[in-house]
């Protein structure tokens, strides 16, 4: 470790970095480069966005100083150079594992980490936040937050930057700008910095000009009437350009290289004193320093295992394997966009994470990447439907949090027929608490007109997607998680689910199982080792809304006791709704509700966070036997 | 009518808006404003916004042929001189009554309404996917969004800009700019506008230049390419001002005048077969043509009824009335802060609404109007409260849904000390469906480490604003409703209530009625008048969550039945936490659910829209008198 890390294994807070001098900087941060390719390559994570700040990082450790200064990062993808400048180089290789680091900075590992990151554009509302606590409390410290050009297109940042301008804050803010997201950003907003970047004969003129003053002595803290005059007469004796930051009051600089660690630093320097808000646009390259990943930045976003020397990524064989419960519903949607001209797809900046890519790709023309804007995207779906579409909107289903008043609002009251597709519903591992899908049955079950559903399996998800397509369906919202489906034989042909009505799957007669979603398949193993008797019956809901009113009162006229198994929050999921169900119609049955708990989940594998939660086959077998011996 | 409106008596659809000659098109105007004056004057309902639109409504319906082409209004407030052309004049009284004209337009009521317009920044979205819909279509309708410049702060609407000119679409965003909100707009934005507006050079140049090429025939569908060509050169020629939308790939146009409708159908006719998404900047005066609200428009936002000769508003005496929870919660605030230096307030938009205003007032640093932002706010408050800062975010309980995820991940996560107080939870009345409070319980029930309460009166109430602001509680939802409460003498001293314990308002023996929020007064009356022999207990739950675990066990030991009932949704709200508690604790005493039904609620008198939810005093009595009957 030491020989080939000369400077990084000395490395163990940003003040070991404030020791080294300028110049030993790049060698650095090609030490750092080799660090994360080394970890990465042999521990999944996320890759390219880390390779993309190597430089943006250390000049930011380097020049500010935290943890009193705050860095606040959009989105934690970016932030693991940060991670291992910031003592925790030596557990890197324990990151996203169970117990392990963290998938993304959080306050509650390191006090260099200050605030969540896991949803895309937060940063400057938070920093903004701590920017105007600062100054309420005489406090010097600076604040800066790091956002990408991806995050920029969120409507939170634009509420962030409108906010920015009117309040007493020195912020400064940082734009990554990759022209990336997970996917190429897309939108006006991309189109403006494309061009802002072309435009440099302004900005370097400025800067430089600046800079000079600065030297000359112009400039300083004491002289801020005249920095201020100084910049306004520039502006106007170069160019009217109005910058949309600078619109909005929020002096602008750049767009610099943001692989140039020590310009990056004098830049960093000269303006973190300057008052009121700003902003710095850094030019940087996902993937920066390792070609495979410069090439094909969306693949190298989350690469799994690779060979470094190679950049040959070490892929499970998946010959014969089932395919993705993302694959079936790209594969499916483009199957349905070929019968109904109807159908379009849409999705908030995730083609290729929900698979949607597939339709894209042959029919660029109905599907649309409206960028990191979830809210946006089930409105503009509601505007779609209102004229005759038929849109299927796929959100991840933490995400549609963003979306949720967008939800009752734009579709519910209409009636819309948009098909609201949940990705990665129920827990989705080593992204962690920020990312799991725990809460939407819980939250969307009280809204008004929707059906609500979720697959058991492959074959039910394409049903159910057939189904959803159908005239007048009204909003309709199909639940799936992450990760691979059971079935290899996939493809079947098409076939109407009636819209709230479950199915048994086995029969039984002591005690009742009913499940929500692929969890099913589960119990059903579960069910066929324990129970030689036959006590045991398992019903798939199907349908948390509208429920099965038939299956439910004849459950609970057959069987003395019901136990809900569902991959979603106990408070308020489809297992309430089962209580509720039987309370309105005098059932007295009892029912044992199997759900995540009122906490939120950790990262780690999904079978390792099951048992964390009760919910692995042990612990569900446990409580099925401890209920049938009370029986 | 026919004598005082001679025009406007016979225009009872757009159709015979068009027979009219532009040259009578003032008079016509002056009579809508005369209308709307009069029909306020005695039935309240929102009155400057659609002032100060008349001009620009009329235009609109003059110059696109609607139905066929969609008016996308974005936030229902400013479209009443639309309902009156639309065929709803006739009906106009009974805007906002029940059963009458909803408050908002809605495609329900008319097909002149093209979609919800109850939440501020949808309607770039929604007209977006109708332009995009009429795009795959080969339609050639137009599609026109109006939206105004406090709803332009909205994340939503910067989402909808920057999608919108990366999608094939002829979107017509008009920017009805009066610089107001319901209070006035705050922001980077609005500087900006005003910045903009001050600069007609270019703008006007680039306007009389591009009509004449219009005359000289340069312009015209089948010159596209001439036109931007010209555009573009114009462009450099005059300036190389970068406008934010231009920027954005949306042609601007304007400033313009408001308030000549004559100039504006020559306008909207010139631009509205460009292809492409534009945008035209209108100017217009909130309250326009009645001085007092010109003057005042806040308070002339929603005033009630009024002398229209004297301007005179008619307010109930309200002496000796008990204060509206919206005053309490102000008076509290300032109260509190002034003993709490970290107390700060933070509101989207809303400072008069929920009378942040008395904190305004008295310390403007400590009071934030962000604009109308909802997500921005809590992620805000938590930025603040991250550290050291102890904000009160104050939300509409509907307009909370827009902050789902903010709530989520950006306070609960962290546990951060943000007091959120949803104010107008459950019915608001008039307002309607998209204004009802109904769903917050349960959508946040499901969210960890929250403290979520309500309180019985208005002494609760200020002791739960007490006790949440102590050391260290943690996110913090207080829920409470529109409206007066009930005590004249409403300020008691402060007394920390602990957390999650509920209380014992009446003591029964056979039916225990658990109520959340004010609505528990209205059991006691009913209780007092219908059960003489003591058999009901009433409790007051005070907490949905953390629930009174001990008030809850002794409840179902000694009673044989519960009702419960409170102002939300039944579908997973505070009843549903008693039964998930009931079952998870082994009992088995029947819970019966009052609340509201899984459906939109119209818009009424509160009274009214009780009785339609079986809520109403006669109604809860006749199901007790009935469960008592069984028991």
């Amino acid at each position: 470790m030491d020989e080939k890390y000369r400077f990084l294994s000395k490395i163990d807070s940003p003040d070991d970095l404030k020791k080294l001098n300028e110049e030993d900087l790049p060698e650095l941060c090609s030490e750092l480069r080799d660090f994360i390719i080394d970890a990465l390559s042999c521990n999944p994570g996320h890759f390219a966005a880390s390779l993309g700040v190597v430089e943006l990082t250390t000049a930011l450790h380097y020049v500010f100083n935290t943890p009193y200064d705050r860095i606040v990062w959009d989105v934690g993808h970016q932030a693991y150079i940060h991670k291992i400048l910031t003592g925790r180089r030596d557990r890197f290789y324990t990151n996203r594992k169970f117990m392990g680091l963290k998938p993304f900075p959080s306050p509650e590992e390191s006090e260099y980490d200050t605030f969540v990151c896991g949803h895309a554009s937060n940063s400057i509302s938070a920093a903004l936040g701590m920017a105007v606590s600062a100054a309420m409390k005489h406090e010097d410290r600076h604040i800066v937050a790091v956002i990408g050009d991806g995050s920029m297109t969120g409507g939170l940042a634009f509420e962030g930057l409108n906010n920015a301008s009117s309040l007493p804050n020195n912020l400064l803010i940082i734009l990554n700008d990759n022209n990336m997201a997970i996917d190429r950003t897309v939108g006006g907003m991309k189109e403006y910095l494309i061009r802002l970047n072309t435009d440099y004969r302004y900005n370097k003129m400025r800067f430089s000009l600046w800079n000079i003053a600065k030297k000359t002595g112009i400039v300083g803290e004491r002289h801020k009437n005249k920095i201020l005059r100084f910049n306004n007469s520039l502006k106007s004796l170069l160019s009217d350009q109005q910058n949309i930051f600078e619109g909005f009051n929020i002096r602008y600089f750049g767009p610099i290289n943001g692989h140039d660690v020590n310009s990056l630093i004098r830049v960093l320097s000269d303006i973190k004193d300057l008052r009121g808000p700003k902003l710095l646009h850094v030019h940087t390259i996902k993937g920066k320093g390792y070609k495979p990943a410069e090439k094909e930045a969306t693949i190298w976003h989350a690469p799994g295992c690779f060979d470094k020397e190679t950049g040959e990524r070490k892929v499970n064989c998946s010959a014969n394997q089932p395919l993705l419960y993302q694959e079936v519903f790209g594969n499916t949607l483009l199957e349905l966009a070929r019968k109904n001209d109807k159908i379009v797809g849409i999705t908030p900046a995730m083609p290729t994470g929900c698979s949607m890519n597939i339709l894209m790709k042959e029919m660029p023309d109905r599907a649309f990447d409206v960028g990191i804007a979830e809210g946006h995207a089930v409105t503009f779906s509601g505007g779609l439907a209102k004229d005759g579409m038929l849109p299927f909107c796929n959100i991840y289903s933490s995400f549609s949090q963003r979306a949720y008043d967008n939800i009752i609002h734009d579709v519910a009251i209409l009636k819309l027929n948009v098909v609201l597709c949940l990705d990665r519903a129920g827990l989705v591992g080593e992204d962690g608490p920020t990312h799991h899908g725990a809460f939407d049955v819980a939250f969307l079950r009280c809204i008004p007109n929707l059906t609500i559903c979720s697959p058991y399996d492959e074959h039910e998800m394409r049903n159910m997607m057939y189904t959803a397509q159908l005239p007048d369906m009204g909003p309709f919202v199909i639940r799936y998680p992450r990760g691979r489906g059971d079935l290899v034989d996939w493809k079947n042909d098409f076939e109407e689910i009636p819209v709230g009505k479950g199915r048994c799957i086995v029969e039984g007669k002591d005690l009742a199982v009913i499940t929500l979603g692929p969890i099913g398949q589960t119990l059903r193993d579960i069910i066929g080792e324990i129970d030689t008797e036959g006590r045991i019956g398992l019903y798939d809901l199907r349908f948390v809304k509208p429920l099965d009113k038939d299956m439910l009162c004849d459950i609970a006229k057959r069987y003395r006791m019901i136990v809900t198994v569902e991959d979603g929050v106990r408070n308020g999921g489809a297992g309430s709704a089962i209580i509720e169900f039987m309370q309105d119609n005098g059932f007295s049955i009892p029912v044992h509700r199997i759900g995540l708990p009122d906490e939120f989940v950790e990262h780690g594998s999904v079978a390792e966070l099951y048992k964390v939660c009760g919910m692995d086959k042990e612990s569900i077998s446990s409580v099925l036997k401890q209920k049938l011996e009370v029986l």
